[in-house]
């Protein structure tokens, strides 16, 4: 097995209001979309918007089993100075402060919000991650 | 903002059962661990596994609000034929299958299994999308 997540797909509500918010609002740009789905190329994954009854009836789960979910996704950012300006953004868009942004323990500056569907995104800029010009990130320092 | 997830972090009950999955089962190699987190390399992105009480006490929320997650990661590979063997080493190392692999209604072939943590995983193989050398996968077709 190799290493890597090929694709991450949220449960959502409707798809109507997560377009309002990763699309009109963050300004991402589709890959694809239908009536129960819409999928986003995300560097070398995809990420993709699913129906949450879709996703359940995929997994032949019942819907009513889902729960806030214990997982947080991240954006890193190049400066520091990025962090607050995409957290005001992402509020403007319709998403709620779930820890405004602070100096975090671990040596960066970070904040987190909630998507419409209440799904956390941190927004971080962690200086001892090398960072390459394509977005992608590793654990390792700068050098 | 650019389009990309550079963090993918589950909160997890305990470490000791994480690794016995991921690093002892699955065969992930960790660049960091800790007592509260492990961090994998994932292509341009970083794979966290955190304890779940951390995760919630970073949120300022109450670990008890944590639910089931409308979330699945899907971890694509090349051949049709590379789907039930890795399914059942997961199985093998502690998963329980979510659903039995099977001709998808997309046109690839798929099932589902839950970490030990409960966190489905998709495990697919997806003629229509292009996959590269480096395991990156593009919601293209293949050319």
């Amino acid at each position: 097995m190799e290493q890597r997540i090929s694709l991450v797909t949220l449960g959502v509500n409707d798809l109507a209001t997560s377009k309002r918010f990763y699309i009109d609002g963050l300004g991402w740009k589709p890959a694809f979309q239908n009536k129960e789905i819409m999928f986003f190329q995300t560097g070398g994954m995809v990420f993709a918007l699913f129906l949450r009854d879709h996703l359940a009836a995929e997994l032949k789960a019942d819907p009513g089993t889902f729960g806030r979910a214990a997982i947080t996704l991240a954006y890193n950012v190049r400066e520091k100075s990025e962090v607050n300006p995409l957290i005001k953004r992402a509020v403007a868009a319709g998403a709620t402060i779930l820890l405004p942004a602070r100096e975090a323990p671990w040596g960066g500056y970070s904040g987190y919000f909630a998507d419409p569907d209440g799904f956390a995104w941190e927004v971080a800029w962690n200086p001892a991650w090398r960072f390459a010009p394509d977005g992608s990130v590793e654990f390792r320092p700068n050098t």
